[in-house]
């Protein structure tokens, strides 16, 4: 039983099995009738209800806004993320997505949920408007990860 | 504490606190974007991929049909259905689902996916293409019911 | 399908299904080891841990006192609770509670574990020491009964 | 986010956040009044009773065996085991019990349960009398370890 076999397993429990079929279904539907850059944005305006219906309190640090972040997080069980900032970014990753694992390989669409949560997070935080959050790896290693940026 | 508060607690837990949140943006976001007639045809195709996912095993008899869902039901935490046979049709309730508790009152439209399902599971035991299964009535008293009938 | 079989199946579910079976070794183990007086005592001092490892936060009222109770609760999906002032004392009522859906029927007993939880927050909360919490009915109608009064 | 992270992140989440106060009053309760061989030995006919409760099916391999406690694991969402034949024993290793991760470090009696379980599976399967299971490495990486082997 190597780390890697270790993490399939609890990768395989990760997502409730009672919404697995569904999202699986939802997933098939949503390959047959939409292409991929329209499963993405409809799938980030999800992800920006979500955001809507869980404000975070205010946070003065981006250590805070993480820690408000992961207290969502935590209690919904929907895996952990980690901020870290960088001269002209802030790079956003996320572990342990029970989206990631219902999709199974090959829908890095699935990624534009929670860049759609950070996304409206971020905004609400008081995020300039020339900031935005882009997904740069979706679901490599049990992680998806973003970027706030500005867009040009 | 009455009976009614109580089944009111269990309503509220019976759905996994990971997906509420996912599945009341799905909900919010189709109701934006799809009529009703639409809303309850999407959700009817997600139940039918749902069915062809998990298959029921041959039952000789509709109690045995019954026990093949109720199997599947169970293992995911989905509530509970019992089929009742009628002169000329029969009668589908199906309690505790959690996408009724998620998605709350008001929205007899979610009923349609257990619909799909049973659709996809009685015709796969061999209901005759005449029979249909159509929903009578969502999500009350935490029950969504309906009937596989003769369509005319 | 009538609302005491539906209050029974979602009774059925309040229980992880992950710690039934340990929990039912458990109880079963208890019972031919210690007489049903100390299963009780152990259970108590189980719920006294388990109050020390989750204090409350200050609470002004009775009320407040609840709603911090029902905040630990609700984040374990343990149930709910409902404190109600009397002349001579409090009525403590808790429903829903997966111990007692573990055990199942027949076993008093179980119901000294929130009589320890109990005993231990209301003296956190500043409970003069001639007060305690006595169970007075175990499991009726998905109900464990407790009343804080004065100790003769 | 390092794969170590990724691990501890999936082991807090594997016990059912409702049980896991539970668990842990009930190993400080028993630390407190039980040496570690008693405890081990309370935790030893736990397991005996999980496996007289879930019964495996027959099974003409170990293989075969192994694939049917996996089925009890993996619907209660207890981790997973595998079997490994050498000359003169068999290798069990369970790897994500959630009564490890609830227990914490420092608790390697709590590996008992398990080894309970097996003892008791085994017999039933038909292992001679003096075939016993007996604990070798717990809760090291995720993993409780133990040998089938003739007792001397």
């Amino acid at each position: 039983m190597s780390p890697a076999d270790l993490l399939d397993h609890y990768r395989s429990r990760c997502c409730s099995p009672q919404w697995q079929g569904f999202v699986r279904a939802l997933c098939e539907e949503l390959e047959q009738g939409l292409d991929e850059a329209d499963r993405a944005r409809l799938m980030a305006r999800l992800g920006g209800r979500f955001a809507a219906a869980h404000p975070l309190p205010e946070a003065a640090t981006l250590q805070a806004l993480q820690d408000a972040a992961n207290a969502v997080w935590s209690a919904l069980d929907w895996g952990r993320v980690e901020f870290e900032e960088q001269p002209d970014c802030v790079l956003v990753r996320h572990c342990a997505s029970p989206l990631a694992a219902a999709g199974g390989t090959g829908r890095p669409w699935l990624a534009a949920y929670l860049e759609g949560v950070y996304r409206a997070w971020f905004h609400a935080a008081g995020g300039a408007p020339v900031l935005d959050v882009v997904c740069t790896q979706a679901d490599a290693g049990h992680v998806d990860s973003y970027v706030l940026c500005r867009v040009t």
